[in-house]
């Protein structure tokens, strides 16, 4: 008897600051672990989600995209949004639900990421913890945007990169690296298709701590050039990180 | 023995989500109770400490002001808000410290208040939940206006007040009403010489519901004229809520 199969795609966010990150890990409280329950317990049969990739823990998102499958979903899959709801912790929603081709795969079919990382120029009130970083110094954005320019294209990004993650390799491309100004701080948004681990956090985590220097610039892109990851500042905390979106090909939502 | 006693004024931020509100209460936790708690650990002997006023359940502030007595205060004034990090939970802040003449009242002294209400016009993401509202219809923020001048002025706001408010004046003044359009969503900031005790929820969580009707603005004079809380909207939740700033005669910081 052939089973037909269903693969469903999901559009994410959650709070991260109540999660040790993306991935199921024994013992702690992980976004794919709480989805898998939501999800199991509305489908009445265990299913397992597969990430665009992982998050770290206390990152947030805004648009991760998972998919999971499923042998018949009997909820409408345009309902399943609204009624997740029910099955999910307030620190999850899910925002977005489609069928998609047997093909798709939330983490080989992704063709570009969007982060963006939020600073506030002022000490951070305690309604703000957990969802921003706080940037010290007098920002000059334009002083910024020069730096960001140095990891714009295609790079070795082994600098900023984990040890751990020795053999895959290290390039990526970054389509746009920008600052937009926010009433009470600025953000940073990085688009490109892929991110190794913790490299959007020492990305800007060195950006903060080449900045004040005197020829910020050339500093920065001699880190990069290294590519050594004992070159990279310390990374940027977790709490100011958001997962934006994650887009695909021939997209329509 | 005269003991010589010490009068000091603290700014205070919270995130209010977390909390049964500023008053103690048995078995809740407040923000009046921690603050007390750690002050106290701090100087060494028990402090009482006196706020502006309540704030409710899950309302922020991000400049309450209260003051408390005490026979000595070995730590430097200027340095307090620091010192005191080591001894409050992370949801609760000092921001300003200062010592104020011994007739200073952190109730009585104030000559205004101002609170901001925040709205969000598109779905809340689940890490703005506790943080700000949400305004489903597609907002006009001159119609929001409009609504807001009825309000501006000397008014009898018991339609906007509790039912056991009863025996005191509900006249307030409210000096300013003004829109604040923001990147994804608009504040609502009033400003006045008090407010009653659920006042600010009341009157929002009215224009909210009267805003889609025709005529709203006749509508929400009717209800204040009426002086008769059965008239007003239900009030809007507390998460969006703001206790921005308190004001004293003669202010300098």
């Amino acid at each position: 008897m052939k089973i037909f199969m269903e693969k469903i795609k999901l559009i994410i966010a959650y709070d991260g600051s109540g999660f040790s990150g993306w991935q199921v890990q024994p013992g702690a409280r992980t976004v794919q672990e709480e989805l898998q329950k939501g999800v199991s317990q509305l489908l009445g049969n265990p299913v397992h989600i597969a990430g665009s990739g992982r998050t770290d823990s206390g990152v947030h998102a805004a648009g991760q995209v998972a998919h999971f499958e499923t042998e018949h979903c009997r909820v409408p899959v345009e309902k399943l949004p609204r009624v997740l709801r029910g099955c999910l912790p307030p620190d999850i929603q899910v925002r977005g639900a489609q069928r998609v081709p047997a093909d798709f795969h939330a983490r080989f079919s992704a063709i570009n990421r969007v982060y963006r990382y939020r600073f506030r120029t002022r000490p951070l009130y305690p309604f703000e913890r957990n969802r921003f970083a706080y940037f010290s110094a007098d920002v000059q954005l334009q002083k910024l945007e020069q730096l960001l320019a140095v990891i714009t294209g295609e790079h070795d990004f082994t600098t900023f990169s984990l040890k751990d993650s020795a053999g895959e390799s290290r390039v990526r491309r970054i389509h746009r690296a920008v600052v937009e100004e926010q009433r009470e701080g600025f953000d940073i948004v990085l688009e490109g298709n892929g991110f190794l681990r913790k490299m959007v956090r020492m990305i800007i985590g060195s950006i903060v701590s080449v900045y004040s220097e005197h020829d910020c610039t050339g500093k920065f892109k001699t880190m990069l050039e290294a590519e050594d990851n004992s070159k990279s500042g310390p990374p940027a905390p977790a709490s100011g990180l958001y997962l934006e979106r994650v887009d695909y090909p021939g997209e329509i939502c």
